[in-house]
């Protein structure tokens, strides 16, 4: 199997042998074979008399010692990673919270309020009367709310509740899977997968959902907050892949997922002071801020910040011996980086209390001081630039234009170019006669188990030709901006004749001369609430629930807990869900059934897990088919 | 390795064969070898990328596909198996906290507060100002209270920081281990243990640590809210073993943990008009309720309710052929329960939402019906009664005396009948004089590991004799209760002659004409707080904190997340904590060398793991002679 399918990616691997350092597929290469009962979830170590293991072949134990059988141990193993994954979207969105509140009354200086209109939406959706109110007045009580978000009450969580359609929460509560709490569902769901808890495979399952739906809500907050914090992204045009990294630039890689370090790094970047710094110590470019990962997204949308490399690829950074400082928050950062940059002159920067990494340099972040963190941070990587080897630099030339920032807002408000009273209708309009044919949100990670990127590009090729209206949030987002899908040509190139004609009208209403790019790119893995929003304003104009949309999801190439937890909320949300990479499940019939069959008759949504890209994709056309057939719109 | 020492456990077991049915030592067999790789902890399921593993011999990957080294990979599933802990004593507290606050605004009208002074004593302890408050007042405040305390605040979690010495404090606010809420520490441990967020196994550890004191705070929360519903114990005598079932009786087990639950159905199972329909069914002798487990602890000690079994033997009170239902809440119930039951006429009843299992009837419990639930169960068991097979009744005639209900203000009451102004005077003078050598907790669980009992019964010899007071609670309870350890009589036979003369004096001044119980009955896991509170008493009496005390703690046969957190809490609070099972963390000598020698540093406390029983106490009394030594006490 090819490591990637992107030459920057495979250029930049080169380096990795001359420096004897491994890569992510090396330890892959490594741990190969890896373990079939792990692989089938068929491994459970939830108390000290395990580990206990079932055999997939049906020979040996079939149950473990508490008695717990492999339906049990499976759903409990997809429970906990709902849970972890809830949990980290939990943690992320939290942080955004405790800031905007401490923003609203005067403890956070350096993050004030950016788009009150946003603010004022949010307000509006959750129910607050901000009559009268300040920006700061109406922040507080939001923040309250949000925080109030993460405990157990007695009603469903606001952001879960009040962000999707009446038919959704109806449902939601029809099979008692509405979260109460963010915290408060990532507590049960791991108490109920502690030994002699929950025993019922199907029981865990809803609890499961119910976590996941916290995770939605998670998520949905933290865009939000986002927002209000860093301003709601609108198109820009920035670059894309390694090449983004300057030999003449003292480099720094933002890597992670919460705006608030790497949006103050942004800010900071182009202090006329660090840049004279800059080019005082030999840097005659000044400071070169790239992004990766979701950060990457988050600073791309908002700062125009290029893009470096996505999840899997992430050590390829430091093999261009060209980075000089690699700053991460949380999430998705392999510790693996600290042994790739002992090879080269190149400062890891762990700035979060709960993420260190041993031989990395901390710098902690604190946001009442988030200003001079960045600057210290800034002015590290710029001594780190003058004992860069010049010899060990190898930036692969490889790089392409792409346009990012499509947030709800930006969609609907291109769409109001077309319809300024109604501006959904031309969407509507454009999927009843068959122009969009429908909508395919990519989502989720780059995995070392898939060649970089080959299940995106085939994928979207097949779609688009079929008219399919794309969206991509995470490092779908990333594979497609390094892949040149996020322009205007591949609008072009790839697009079938109506969709096509649809992104053409719109993009000339904007007046881009041109079509919108053929990825629509709404940025981090929190940002799929962004896609959800957009079916829910769809559905809500068409007075159908989310089920019925000709809409469906797909991450290719999954990796994390959170891209589980995600996975499972789409599914709840009624989405047809792909993934390209076998979960841990299929130890059990039982929950393979669910995930993949019996969920739908709950919730319309369903697991499609499908390893091969074109015969995934022939299967989110059925997908789409049958829900236009449901609508009585041509198949 | 024999399957336990207790001769009814043995007996009751060789019913199984005759049914073909396994029990958990079989399942044990079967489950042998268990993976290698899983029991040092060095296998890693946090993402798709994996499963990865490392071998702890040396060979072959030394990391994971991320690059997770050994100690990172170890730290994080022990952090998470603490955070499932947690999570599980976290829910109970929580469902107590919310029926405390329905029974204060009158919603849960079967929970009236029982016990006025605890209720007080709690909230001066939290700093309510209770001047002109009713009992209902007081105790919406202290629900409300408690329930702030699951989110994360800006505050120490109230129930952390308010029962531990001030000491104690200043130490976890100077390593940052305080925890500011119970469900928030879970999440927080999820997140950082996710892939890709901390990757430093020191830091991972002191985050676990921090989980583990909200642990503890939710088990405080536990007891306390238990005590101020249900009444806090005092001591009783009553029975323990397999021979509490009656041949003639409607026979109806409580297996589980919270006493919501199980305290009800103890307080309906003596109405005479279920009892009468019992007769009319044929049972001569209406209705016995028994007690399996924690469930057993909580109603053995506030209704005399004999106690059955433990966890590790839960099935054989099934295999009597004479229980007609095992009622069940959750944590501890072991799934197998449904498959023996099917070979008997016996009920199993699952009552929990977040606890089903598959095949078992599922009776829902509510709290705001809680006494209608209660008779439902006990009728249905009346009904499973008729189709009880006499040939089938194998009731094993072993019983003994068992003496429960030692609170710590039991404890604290009989000290005080020596000196009423000072009442712990006469416990720390004889500690200081040596009558008492040290205090030593017996808690957890029992394990298929270990020969049922084995460790608790040698154990509680060796420290006996030495004078050391033994403290007990959950199975470790059980255990000695079934042995016969919770009498007066064993006093006068294991006690050196110190303790017994100290035991002895107490028991006179109370009046029972002999010495007390040579095992003092502290209550369930949750009730671990309980030995918290006198060693908090005693170390603020003494004005030193909890690491000098000569106290130190044992779970000899320990098995769920949730002994893991209580261990690494009472090594937080400073005692020396033997395991009598090896944790799955011997994969990494930077955590193995954390928990068993750095730990102390920061601390006091540490992890003594000691699989030999003679040896485990033989380290604890070379611990408490190091204690005492540092206090100028005779070693």
């Amino acid at each position: 199997m090819d490591k990637s399918i992107d030459s920057a990616t495979l250029k930049a691997v080169e380096s990795a042998a001359a420096c004897g350092v491994q890569t992510v597929w090396d330890r892959y290469e490594a741990q190969k074979p890896q373990c079939g009962f792990g692989e089938t979830g068929l491994c459970c170590r939830h108390c000290l008399q395990g580990p206990c293991r079932i055999s997939p072949f049906g020979d040996g134990a079939r149950v473990g010692v508490c008695g717990a059988n492999a339906d049990v141990m499976v759903a409990r193993g997809l429970s906990r990673a709902i849970a972890a994954g809830t949990a980290s979207h939990g943690g992320h969105a939290k942080h955004l919270a405790h800031t905007l509140l401490r923003s609203s009354i005067g403890q956070a200086p350096d993050y004030p309020i950016k788009d009150v209109n946003k603010l004022k939406s949010v307000a509006a959706r959750i129910g607050v009367d901000i009559d009268g109110m300040t920006a700061n007045d109406i922040a507080r009580v939001v923040a309250l709310r949000a925080l109030e978000d993460f405990s157990e009450k007695d009603e469903p969580s606001t952001w879960a509740a009040t962000t999707v359609t009446k038919g959704r929460v109806e449902t939601f509560l029809k099979y008692g899977v509405v979260p109460r709490g963010i915290d408060s569902a990532v507590s049960e769901s791991m108490h109920r997968t502690t030994y002699g808890v929950d025993a019922d495979a199907v029981n865990i399952l809803l609890g499961a959902v119910k976590c996941a739906l916290a995770d939605y809500a998670a998520c949905h907050m933290a865009t939000d907050i986002a927002d209000i914090l860093f301003g709601t992204p609108s198109p820009v045009a920035t670059m894309a892949n390694l090449g983004v990294l300057r030999a003449d630039a003292v480099n720094i890689a933002l890597h992670g997922h919460n705006p608030l370090l790497s949006d103050m790094i942004a800010q900071v970047a182009g202090d006329p002071e660090l840049n004279e710094k800059a080019r005082a110590a030999g840097a005659a470019g000044g400071v070169n801020v790239v992004g990766v990962c979701c950060t990457g997204n988050e600073v791309m949308m908002r700062h125009k910040i290029p893009l470096a490399t996505s999840s899997v690829s992430q050590e390829t950074v430091i093999l261009t011996g060209a980075l000089d400082a690699m700053v991460v928050d949380y999430q998705c950062i392999m510790p693996a980086l600290a042994n790739v940059a002992e090879c080269f002159h190149t400062r890891l920067i762990t700035t979060m209390p709960i993420a260190r990494i041993t031989g990395a340099t901390h710098i902690e972040f604190h946001e009442d001081g988030a200003r001079d963190s960045a600057r210290k941070i800034i002015e590290t990587a710029i001594v780190a630039f003058t004992k860069r080897d010049p010899a060990k630099v190898n930036i692969p030339d490889i790089l392409t234009t792409a346009f990012a920032g499509f947030s709800t807002e930006a969609i609907v408000g291109a769409l109001s170019l077309l319809d300024a009273a109604d501006p959904l209708k031309p969407l509507i309009d454009n999927i009843v006669a068959g122009n969009i044919y429908g909508v395919c949100l990519f989502a989720g990670c780059n995995t070392v188990k898939v060649t970089q990127d080959a299940n995106y590009v085939a994928m979207i090729k097949e779609l688009a030709a079929k008219n399919v209206l794309i969206l991509a949030t995470g490092c779908a987002s990333g594979a497609f901006a390094r892949h040149g899908f996020m322009t205007p040509e591949a609008t072009g190139k790839y697009a079938g004749p109506g969709l096509k004609a649809v992104l053409t009208a719109v993009g000339q209403a904007a007046g881009l001369g041109g079509p919108l790019p053929l990825v629509l790119h709404m940025g981090s893995c929190v940002d799929n609430s962004r896609a959800a929003d957009v079916a829910v304003a769809v559905a809500n104009r068409l007075g159908v629930d989310l089920n019925m949309l000709p809409v469906v999801a797909s991450a290719p190439e999954p990796v994390t807990e959170k891209a589980v937890a995600i996975g499972t909320w789409a599914v709840a949300a009624g989405l047809p869900t792909h993934l390209g990479v076998v979960p841990p499940v299929i130890g059990s019939s039982v929950v393979t059934g669910v995930l993949t069959s019996a969920v739908k008759d709950l919730f319309g949504g369903y697991f499609i897990v499908e390893p091969d890209p074109l015969a995934a994709a022939a299967k989110l056309l059925a997908a789409i088919s049958e829900r236009r057939t449901g609508l009585g719109l041509s198949a």
